[in-house]
């Protein structure tokens, strides 16, 4: 059997961690790279894959099965996604949830007109924690569903940090709050507010001579960002930036809570949870077996969108069914 | 839309745990159930559902969608599932893991031969916990998976005490042991024994005058069932065992500990568990809500045997494609 030829399609964090997953799967390989950058300033960790201009994508068409785009879902995959996926297979990690809807219309569009097949929003939220919060739900349908993120780094918490004024470098950590997670544990379906949820821990270098009390009052009052949270400011030296925040940990839970049985009064459990040394590396294993699943369903003539929701999980593995019933049942 | 029809065959714990389920799910009603004893003799939860002998199930073919088909995987299962998957669309939850291939092919030509479809081994272990091992092994494939469970009730466990000379009731709970859970989520990928996964705790009411040194003695030496563990054995009174020991929680763990990047030194964890306070009633719920999925499949004209690998799992919500992008993805 042939193996899956993977293109990425922008060489950022989570395109390094597609190449990279790409040598954990040896039924893939990466065929190539597209690059808004000059390609000759892009070095890849592969020898001997071309790097290419994402504008000459068209003429590089054949040579890739699936294109996984790692854009961001701010700009770049509401244009990318629909463009590319008129011209290959394509994958993405749109994670925009109140835009999906229109996300998967524009891309529907583009890939049943050209008789590709792509899926979006595929990684862990959306992705894996969509999947568990669908499959929950739907075995326990009186219940409650719960997701917390965390302890990791928001990439939009972060970018405001910088935002402020005098903040030379910062992070910011959403912190799943212990005892909001015990109290669902227990089974009594709590309502919980924003600020019970999670917690916001923010790392900051400052400005030599900024007002840091000010920078402090600026995070902590951040409309939508910040002020619904209770949120604690670390001022931190450059080098301990250097040694202790420059990594993308993350994760997360999703749980629910259901009763069953007469009177519904059993109480009945299912958590999911993950933990991430690197966000974007586990991100792109995800989409790397995806990519697996979307070369076999258009192999069998699948066109148009999809999302996690429509691919039996079988399709992920490269085990045959027959391994899977014998070895993972 | 018209609901989905469902029959059950056999009325025991997880018969009346698919009754009770049924009633969580509006799009489903009961159709009809299926005996062994005598039909007058089986009281429903469910005004004005008839009871029919098991013998007789071919006259009631057309008023049922999906049969769930609820005897044991020792010896009720193997037999019954090829048999009415020649009459119905049928589930089972037949869960004796090393026998599943050719379970699978027995039901498999039955139900292709006759135009049924079958999905067998669905509950949790097989199933929710089996595609957690599947998603798992697919998105991090340098890793190690881990199954630990209970706290729980073992049937085979507890019949095995049960069989003891002396021993009036008797029950089993599987425990895991917090350690290894412990320092497999800290990334280490331990090697575990048997014995540093389980512990086995029992609770045994002795027939008057019984000798209990001796009991525990044939308990914790049991080949197979007790002898690898390290086995506590509880004597109890019958009010005891009433009060604390008539219930059937269970649950259970499923850990994937993986590496990515580059090097493979990113460690990446992913921990799906369940806390069940009735096994029965909530393998009861993942069996209806699989017998949305055969409905909807053999509308579409699926024939044969599947498994949980093999369905989509958009199929088990009532929820439609459009919803279910904009509220769970």
């Amino acid at each position: 059997m042939s193996t899956i030829r993977i293109g990425i399609a922008g060489y950022g964090n989570l395109g390094r961690g597609v190449e990279l997953a790409i040598r954990q799967n040896p039924d893939t390989e990466l065929a190539c790279v597209f690059t808004r950058r000059a390609p000759e300033s892009v070095q890849l960790k592969t020898p001997g894959v071309p790097v290419y201009r994402l504008d000459d994508a068209a003429a590089h068409a054949d040579e890739v099965d699936v294109l996984i785009i790692c854009g961001g879902s701010a700009t770049d995959l509401p244009v990318q996604t629909p463009a590319l996926a008129k011209l290959f297979n394509v994958i993405d990690s749109f994670d925009t949830h109140a835009r999906i809807p229109e996300h998967f219309a524009n891309v529907n569009a583009a890939a049943a007109d050209t008789g590709h097949l792509a899926m979006i929003s595929l990684g862990w939220d959306p992705g894996l924690f969509s999947l568990n919060r669908l499959y929950a739900e739907s075995i326990l349908p009186n219940g409650k569903t719960y997701t917390f993120w965390g302890k990791g780094v928001s990439q939009g918490h972060s970018d405001a940090i910088r935002r402020v004024a005098g903040v030379k470098r910062g992070i910011q950590y959403t912190v799943p709050i212990e005892a909001a997670m015990e109290a669902v544990r227990s089974g009594s379906q709590p309502e919980l507010t924003t600020r019970e949820k999670h917690l916001r821990e923010c790392f900051v270098v400052a400005e030599e001579g900024a007002d840091k009390a000010q920078i402090e009052q600026d995070i902590k009052t951040m409309k939508n960002y910040f002020d619904q949270y209770d949120t604690t400011v670390h001022f931190i030296t450059e080098e301990e930036f250097e040694r202790d925040h420059t990594t993308m940990p993350h994760g997360g839970f999703v749980m629910r809570s259901g009763m069953t049985g007469d009177g519904e009064t059993t109480h009945q459990m299912i958590e999911y949870s993950l933990k991430l040394e690197s966000n974007p590396e586990f991100t792109a294993s995800v989409l790397v077996a995806y990519a697996r699943a979307v070369s076999r369903l258009a192999a069998e003539g699948a066109v148009g969108c999809r999302t996690a929701f429509d691919v039996a999980p079988g399709y992920l593995s490269p085990l045959s069914p027959e391994e899977l019933r014998a070895q993972m049942l």
